[in-house]
């Protein structure tokens, strides 16, 4: 028996509390509809019993295809509260893709938003494990295969108490696939222990309060929200649901609201700062971005609109999150640009999370000297399980006792990393190593310019030289040889790019990474290696 | 081995983290003296090997008698980071008490603070498990026995690196010693998991940032300084100490220190608001608040004064606070005696304890009625793991499958608990319980008193009646029977005393809790048992 003074660590137990201490609070708002503290967890709990009466058992996988809507953020608790595995998927993946994650999972039961599951009609036939599809319909779009309404699965359950709580706080919560630039999606999994700590951190780092009122920008399928599903639940806040991202809307959101923290990648944020809608905002808010190192021309557009910018960085693997670029006295003092610069670093590691190190090819921590670069690694109760049904690419990715991020950074004499690019996005010119970041930034210190990213191309005498791809902001012009004059004003000529491609935009996952994969894939089509 | 996502709950990793994090910020300020974070973790881990140099072994207690100053903040890591335990000795009892507590606990070292251990000196020598006693002089008192200097004590360690790691998180951290009002001491055993798990919940419900400057009005014998000791340091806030609680210091270290949160019981709010230096504060300060209901006199003074008051409710056994009086939305707009009244209750479990239940003597839910009594009871992470060496009054404590609080509350429709009384504290009269906390709520709302304690006293027709002992504000005067007619304009009459004492001062613990068995213990002097 569990003694008195241990309670198995559960995120299910933030939505129990928020139920007891503000039944009567508004919870979730989408569009019109206002959702209280009791009524989440009134559906969560009918849910959860609808699911058991549809045969999920515990340890079986549930899949959720849907946008940032209240059912996909009531089955963060619905589905675990059966003990059952959340696998909530990409909503951009083609058909072919879902197909994958559906059979991997082994998922029995797929939720639908029908919007979504309309784009699956060309595999639906071809599901092997899925024995029924449930659709969620939000916005009146007709499906041409057979689906059971939601409605009709919730009226299997009823409203009796279960209890909030897991036999063991290592049980898999949810599995969340990988965007895979390359190769298959793999299968991430969270425990409720891990789950439950990061949600504690987001809380503590992104200085959520009872008052909170969290704009739903991030998708809800990357990462759980980065654990702010249950961690916004847990303190006592307003949920603000998004289907899309979409400027105009998001700053109608924060007008009307009342939004005062979101989460968004720097993609994100150039759209907000440059749309038309784009004001200072009416009270003070809290934007945690991740996903790329935010450029000093974004950091100093956000910051002009009067929003405190808390830049972290993790990975799917660490439960989103697992450093934050904590703020050391006297930055608030610096001008802007210093600011910028270092506010752009990765930082230190979550209070919850083990010390990030970066180390060499043998795990020793490469030299704090800010110029020594290693990959980044992590372990401890923020990094995931490992991999669902993928003992081989677990051991790999934890190979040597921490788990290995891909990521190339510096350490700086004061602790804290400094992203300088993924692994395989590394240019190795003539032997030395440039740091795409690097460029981009550079690039985008440029008035005329929104966005860029740098790939290595192939090059006969250097091996790989860099080649920028430029987005220009509305209305201005800047020409390749002007791009890579101004870079060499500001780095090591050998930095600079040899092209420049003007484009009107740069490929990107759902989650609003620049895929440089399919840049650099165009680049190196004719050649019969990746690396020169 | 430890599988790579999962590492073992401490609060040593806090220490670990800022020192990483903040390495040059001051973590502590004692008078003149600062003291960095890395500073603080250079003489935590020359302190853990020290300790152990001097035979201090994993799972050995070691016992510090010290006021709030730096080295008693630092035992709090350097103690377990040789996996041994802290014994915090209140600092105000009786040298028999003491000498009970240093044998009970089997204490092999005491560190003291010199100007307490010198009250030691008629026990020191029948100390039957301290080997050796080292002394810390901060005020220049001369000891009449032969101690260890604490610099030749830290001589014996070194700065190299240890582990900031624990083998089991349910590892005994420390044993604090209950006040005892009745009966011995007993030495309620924290864990790693539960003291780190609290410091979390700390910074969360009393809204710790990195910008904390944290002033130590709180003994930090008490529950570890309710766990602040860890949380403080884990956000990376500065701590200020303070040696003793004087009203005209704590004015001052907030005015020239730039304070912005302390802990204070009610009985030293009263001390801080009546004081000749009270002022409005020059910044924002939320004071968190426990140890007996804060009456609506002194929530009106206080925040009076511009500060954030924060309710909060446990006992030693729950590591101290378990409840929090969440703020609901609207609260805010009540006028000050309606805010007052909801701010009196003891409110719902922190986020991350279980639900605080209030039940019958069969262990059944009372009505949520606010009306119905019951005791309070805890179970969960944030309640301790047992007494030290004492397994029948732990079981005693944890009959039925929770901790009993002895505290008894009634619970209000909106699932907040609200205290009644200490279960020996209530007036039970012709066979009707009356609270004497709600009739000292009612005598304290009279202008000219500063505070007062009801308690129980022999009747021959009612088996007990409530008297009413009462200290008035400077310069004031009331009679007794103002006081009594005072009361009965507000309450039931058969709660309104029979008789009041106007007296000089009221009999307090050294955390400033009002001692009734004191009071009661006079007046039933005369009687052969001490419930009528």
């Amino acid at each position: 028996m569990t003694p008195i003074f241990r309670t198995e660590l559960t995120p299910l137990s933030f939505l129990e509390r928020s139920a007891i201490v503000y039944p009567n609070k508004v919870g979730i708002v989408h569009g019109d509809r206002e959702i209280t503290y009791a009524e989440m967890a009134e559906h969560a709990t009918r849910l959860a019993h609808a699911l058991k009466a549809s045969g999920i058992e515990p340890g079986d996988r549930v899949a959720f295809l849907c946008p940032n809507t209240p059912e996909m953020l009531i089955a963060h608790f619905a589905v675990p509260l059966i003990q059952g595995v959340l696998v909530a998927i990409n909503t951009r993946l083609a058909p072919m893709e879902i197909q994958y994650i559906l059979d991997h999972s082994g998922a029995k039961v797929l939720v639908g938003d029908t919007e979504l599951l309309a784009n699956l009609t060309p595999v639906v036939d071809e599901l092997t494990t899925v024995g029924e599809i449930v659709a969620i319909d939000d916005t009146d779009t007709p499906l041409d295969f057979a689906a059971t309404p939601y409605a009709d699965l919730l009226a299997r359950g009823s409203s009796e108490a279960l209890p909030w709580a897991v036999d063991d706080e290592e049980r898999t919560i949810s599995i969340n696939y990988t965007s895979g630039t390359t190769g298959r999606p793999k299968g991430v999994m969270y425990t409720h222990r891990g789950a439950y700590l990061n949600a504690l951190a987001e809380i503590i780092h992104s200085n959520h309060s009872p008052e909170s009122v969290y704009l739903w920008t991030l998708p809800m399928f990357h990462c759980n929200g980065w654990c702010t599903t249950w961690g916004v639940t847990g303190i006592g806040g307003t949920h603000v649901c998004l289907r899309q991202v979409d400027p105009a809307e998001i700053w109608s959101l924060i007008d009307t609201k009342g939004v005062t923290h979101f989460n968004a990648a720097p993609t994100v944020l150039i759209g907000l700062t440059n749309s038309p809608d784009a004001h200072h905002f009416a009270r003070p808010i809290t934007i945690t971005t991740a996903g790329a190192p935010p450029s000093p021309t974004i950091i100093e557009a956000i910051e002009g609109l009067g929003a405190k910018l808390v830049h972290v960085y993790g990975l799917t693997e660490t439960y989103g999150p697992h450093t934050v670029c904590e703020l050391q006295p006297g930055v608030a003092d610096l001008d802007v640009a210093e600011r910028a610069t270092f506010l752009a670093r990765q930082g230190v590691s979550f209070i919850t999370a083990e010390p990030t190190r970066v180390v060499d090819e043998t795990m020793n921590d490469v030299t704090r000297d800010a110029t020594d670069m290693g990959e980044v690694v992590m372990r401890g109760n923020n990094v995931m399980k490992g991999y669902f049904d993928a003992p081989e690419a677990t051991e790999e990715a934890f190979r040597g006792g921490a788990f290995h991020s891909g990521d190339v950074a510096v350490w700086h004499p004061d602790n804290y990393i400094d992203l300088r690019d993924r692994s395989k996005d590394v240019v190795i010119s003539g032997g030395e190593n440039i740091s795409t970041i690097e460029v981009e930034r550079a690039i985008e210190s440029h008035p005329a310019i929104l966005e860029s990213a740098v790939v290595a191309v192939p090059n006969e005498t250097w091996g790989e030289r860099p080649k920028a791809f430029v987005v220009l902001k509305e209305g201005q012009s800047v020409t390749g040889e002007g791009v890579i004059a101004h870079v060499r004003e500001r780095l090591a000529h050998f930095k600079a790019p040899d092209t420049v491609d003007i484009v009107a935009a740069l490929p990107k996952t759902s989650t609003g990474k620049i895929q440089k994969y399919v840049l650099r894939d165009r680049e190196w089509a004719d050649q019969d290696r990746r690396i020169n």
